[in-house]
């Protein structure tokens, strides 16, 4: 039997229930922070709309938990809108979530930069304008593993989309306008590059079996959150040799001056241990100590997923003082919490 | 080729370095927390020891991150004695953290209740005694799922050790005295009862090979968070038949009288997805309902893990009012913070 075919066991009743019946389980776990729209499937900040504050709302498929539902709350998104797992929210959903969170200071839709995600948001955002709510869009597409993927025209949006709805969401909170909100969103993307790799793939509720394919000793190098291919599929290596890439195509790509503060994030897929998440936080301070770079800022952890996928991506962000200022803002939601 | 013989892939070096590599990554991610001291394997509180303050210090084998190592700072642990990954630390350690972190006023030692941890505890505390440091000794061992397993004499400690770290810091951090600590932090294991199950098995670095055997249609039924058997290995079931005996087995054991507020604790064992631990989390909820309990305190994710098994435990804490005001309380460590 091939590995593809073998069943991933899941915790599971119906799998066409898991996104209402996770939803369920979120909005339980953290009524004082949020309030789940069963009828639109929408996770909403307990107390939105926020009068006169920029609503930010984010949403894609499932699957990538905490990423969005995870985030709403005080200080980062107003709204997310989960669609089913790995497929794109629906237009009416994206506009419910803008009407639902307007304050009257205007809305940013933060899209990844996938197809179907791209597609249903602009839709909705037009909507939103003919009802009268001014939108901006930013994208997100910090991953430098490859142009034109699976579901992608350009590169993919992944794990910048986590730092950029904190610190926009901090912008927000302290009264930016829709104008400096989006502006701030978009250097946080400019400023930010990704990189991931699987071990193993992953399994959709539906389908029930791997996504993708991958020998006993192989690994998918350069790899999206949906399990779409990477640069090439190899025999695994050492922590320290894969590392090293990773950190060479992003820092390569992002080019950042020497002396450069950075917020470094070691992101798991969901199969990592944090034991090996840490071991690579620490193969990825050498290098950016030979770049000249410091990390001011961490997040080691498990923040954009893939199901159960064994792997783990890195973002570098390039911070000055009005990006650390935002990052270390008070923030209260299910999946990121200090000061407050 | 059987599921056990099959390597399980890793980020890794050379595998005995996995926990030095691990514990250098948690320094450098967390400096404005933590200290590693190398050579006695320890990780300090920045800032220990605090004068006048009871200390906390708790360890076990590796592989259970964050436990116990990510609980170190404000308001929780003030050292942490990581072993061999599924391997006691030594007394030396041991005796080596309570030295470090004495501030005059005691020393807390968190046991969970494994034999090697017990006898190597017991040891230390003895040693200490008699460098003058006083020591007490609080043991957990709220796994109801079996008696006498396999490296335990008794039930095992499990998640109730992430409550009572937290609490009991929080009663250090606000004065208590050693004898207050102590008995606050024995409540909490008097008043929580845990319970896991484990959808596949995991595998420790050194040996690459999965710990034990399950079928691709198996779950282990009371696992132990080291992959010891539980009460018995069955056929994959429904999450809502599965959380339905879970609870059962808990709430029948803890029998806490009706109208009482608890924490509801669904943690991963590493390898479970965030959205099927909000599935399980809502789940769960309606258990709580049916017994007339309420949850007023809730905590989802992957706090004391098995490497990367796929599983989750449930733990039930009774709640009163000094317990609730000591969970709120300020902490600031690597995996749990809020308001500092």
């Amino acid at each position: 039997m091939s590995v593809a075919q073998q069943t991933v066991k899941k915790f599971l009743n119906d799998p066409e229930d898991i996104v209402t019946e996770s939803l369920a389980g979120l909005g339980a776990a953290h009524p004082d922070l949020v309030r789940i729209d069963f009828e639109n499937q929408l996770v909403l900040r307990k107390d939105a709309p926020v009068q006169g504050k920029v609503a930010l709302v984010s949403g894609g498929g499932s699957g990538h938990e905490p990423l969005h539902g995870g985030f709403v709350g005080l200080g980062m998104l107003d709204a997310a809108a989960p669609g089913a797992v790995f497929t794109s929210p629906v237009p009416d959903q994206m506009l419910a979530a803008t009407k639902a969170v307007d304050g009257g200071a205007g809305v940013i839709h933060i899209v990844k930069n996938y197809t179907g995600d791209v597609m249903n948001f602009k839709l909705a955002a037009e909507e939103a304008a003919d009802e009268g709510i001014e939108v901006e869009s930013v994208l997100t597409n910090d991953d430098v593993a490859v142009e034109d993927s699976l579901y992608t025209a350009g590169r993919r949006g992944t794990g910048a989309t986590v730092l950029l709805e904190k610190i926009a969401g901090a912008k927000a909170e302290a009264g930016g306008s829709l104008a400096e909100v989006a502006a701030v969103a978009r250097k946080v993307n400019d400023q930010a590059r990704s990189f991931g790799v699987a071990l193993t793939s992953c399994a959709t509720p539906a389908a029930g079996t791997p996504t993708f394919d991958l020998g006993p000793d192989e690994m998918e190098f350069g790899v999206g959150i949906h399990g779409e291919p990477g640069r090439r599929r190899e025999k695994v290596r050492s922590a320290a040799e894969i590392v090293a890439e990773m950190s060479e195509v992003i820092l390569g790509d992002l080019n950042p001056a020497g002396g450069s503060n950075v917020l470094a994030f070691v992101n798991g897929l969901g199969g990592t241990p944090l034991i090996e998440l840490y071991l690579i936080y620490n193969e990825l301070t050498k290098h950016l100590e030979d770049r000249g770079l410091t990390a001011t800022r961490s997040l080691v952890g498990d923040y954009i997923t893939s199901l159960e996928m064994a792997g783990v991506s890195i973002t570098i962000l390039v911070l000055d003082d009005e990006l650390t200022e935002l990052w270390d803002a008070p923030v209260h939601t299910p999946a990121l919490r200090w000061k407050a």
